[in-house]
């Protein structure tokens, strides 16, 4: 996508280079979009990458819904970072994500801080950077924001809605709301409802940053200074559930920093503990405290366990077209696999067309962000099976 | 126990009724006691409560190695709490650990903040607050001080040492350095090694605290001001740990916590929320931050996993006679079942006397503070089928 163009409709949108980050801006004005909490939101930024190009059949556009602390630079290199983006070897010529033949979008979610609007923007209402007066925001005012975006780059039919853990939420919400929009679904690693201990973790991590003097109750870059060691705290409190008991024993055991003895001292003894600062402090760098508490939010109020059933049993002429690769992890701890299954069963049970594999590692949650053979095979697997040109 | 006397070593001791808490104090001067950093302690506190009474033979005493927070009220009203001792349910007349029968001793360990030398005490050297001038301490420098109660009290041998959790490191630690001073021992939900997940959770507490601005470098109280926020949030993060995702399901699944509808906001939505912070909040009314600092180091630095099968092979007139039962619970994810059966493994490959229960529970490694009928059978009838008066 480059250049600028106008879609007529009875919204304003136009589509422009983002000034800071090298990506595309959906911007839309006079929007009146209602939120879950009930909140209108007028002006809106989505910032968003993509890659390949649309077929004249507009068939081969999928959508990557990310995760958490993830963005919209999901196949190049991370402005800040620097690092290659967090699906490089996913999504590209010749991957299992074959951008010669699809038409790749992944858009930053709602609340973010990667140049959608979320609470590090500028508010228009007032002119200021809003902070805590940013709204609540759902995994379905994200969706939301993304059906926007598909619709302002007129495409009427997504080929594929992928994503792993709060993008498997994404794409469950893209099942339920816009089932007649999307063909395939890949859900990687994620839950019908976020669990209680999953909401206890979050919670922890978001009173490490509120408790941070810096954070200033949110107001924290109008006082030019950050609550970082806040952040940090919560992102190592994350990380370690990211990662399974196997994997961080394969990975450090007790294995000390750079000694043979310990040091009698609370210096990084053992490696475990210099990678988890390590960790927290490269997070900073890159990510709003403030955004890391409204998306852990999001995921936090997050439960479709009531409707998802319903909406599949009585709303088949929506819905009985899609098809849904569910995939999970054996050391997943955050997403388990008896939680994915649920979305299997339910699918089974009103004869929708499922498939299921459960991908046998010991790398914990964050196997989709690693080299998975099993993954690609999957993935590239019932892309290609199901794509008709 | 009560009164005042001396006992006649070469190192001055006294036990004297605590200014504070209602316990008692073993005094020791003129010490040189050597500790595994190195450091040398002069002078030292053990703060310490009994139940019961120390038969004529001397042969009734057990020692109760309390765990990472608690302290030596053990069965009785904690003075800061006001509630009953962490262990009322267990230890008293007619309980499973009977004190009509038995002596039972409990100190607070060294570290520790409830009357023991630790973090928070005066340094007779300089007449100033330890603080992080306090040497770093492990289990075995724990159990040393235990030992020198213990002598104090002219008690030779121990009928039992009892623990769990840390309390559970420090029965491993009296097996290793004191077989000749012990007959039996219950060990509960226990590791030879503090796994690397452990570390990992215990590191970011860690880093909790020392991130909270009010910290000030270990040096709080000399300012007046405590990092509650920071103990707070380490609080709830090992809370976590102590629970199963079972419990949490069943105790608060995605309950809300005073309204039918969610907030859209960072108030306290979930129960679970809700819970976490009163703990974390309650915890920093009667612990101390570096207290909790040095504890998690030590138990960090435990690792007994190569000197503990090589003693039990080589050290058979030392510790031929003890009988071991070793306790674990379905559920504990800290400390589980496979991480103690490391342990019954070792004991049966050389010929020792060893019993192993697994009690099957959803609620976790805090198991062992609850009313579970099967961990007091499990006690009781390991205490009584042992003892001879």
């Amino acid at each position: 996508m480059s250049g600028f163009f106008l879609v007529k409709m009875e919204r304003k949108i136009k589509i422009i280079k983002d000034d800071k980050y090298p990506c595309d801006v959906a911007c839309f004005e006079n929007l009146n979009l209602t939120l879950e909490s009930g909140y209108k939101l007028n002006e809106l930024k989505i910032a968003f990458k993509t890659y390949g190009n649309l077929n004249k059949n507009k068939s081969n556009a999928i959508l990557i819904c990310h995760a958490l602390t993830a963005d919209q630079f999901v196949a190049d290199e991370h402005p800040i970072t620097k690092k290659d983006g967090w699906w490089q070897h996913m999504i590209g010529s010749n991957k299992p994500i074959d951008t010669n033949k699809y038409f790749v979008i992944c858009s930053n979610v709602l609340g973010g801080c990667i140049g959608t609007t979320g609470p590090k923007e500028i508010n228009i209402k007032n002119n200021k950077i809003y902070g805590l007066d940013f709204p609540s925001i759902t995994i379905k005012d994200i969706v939301k924001v993304q059906k926007l975006l598909i619709e302002s780059l007129n495409i009427e039919k997504l080929y594929c809605v992928i994503g792993a853990s709060m993008g498997a939420m994404q794409v469950l919400q893209w099942v339920i709301d816009y089932p007649k929009n999307i063909m395939n679904i890949i859900h990687i690693a994620g839950a019908l409802k976020h669990s209680p201990q999953n909401i206890a973790f979050h919670e922890v991590g978001r009173q490490a940053i509120t408790s941070d003097s810096k954070w200033h109750k949110g107001d924290y870059l109008n006082k030019y200074e950050k609550p970082e060691r806040g952040l940090a705290v919560a992102r190592m409190i994350a990380h370690i559930t990211y990662l399974s008991e196997e994997a961080l024993y394969r990975k450090f055991g007790r294995k000390l920093q750079s000694k043979d003895l310990i040091s009698f001292g609370f210096d990084a003894d053992f490696q475990v503990e210099s990678y988890l600062r390590y960790q927290g402090q490269s997070f900073v760098d890159r990510f709003d405290a403030n955004s890391y508490l409204y998306l852990t939010r999001a995921m936090d109020y997050f439960d479709v366990s009531k409707i998802f059933p319903k909406l599949i049993q009585f709303n088949g002429e929506d819905n009985e077209h899609i098809h849904h690769c569910i995939i999970s992890f054996t050391s997943d701890w955050l997403f388990p696999t008896n939680e994915n299954k649920e979305i299997v069963k339910i699918l089974n049970k009103f004869g929708r067309k499922v498939s299921f594999t459960e991908i046998i590692t010991d790398k914990g949650h964050d196997s989709f962000l690693l080299d998975e053979p099993e993954l690609f095979d999957t993935i590239s697997g019932f892309l290609e099976g199901n794509y008709e040109e």
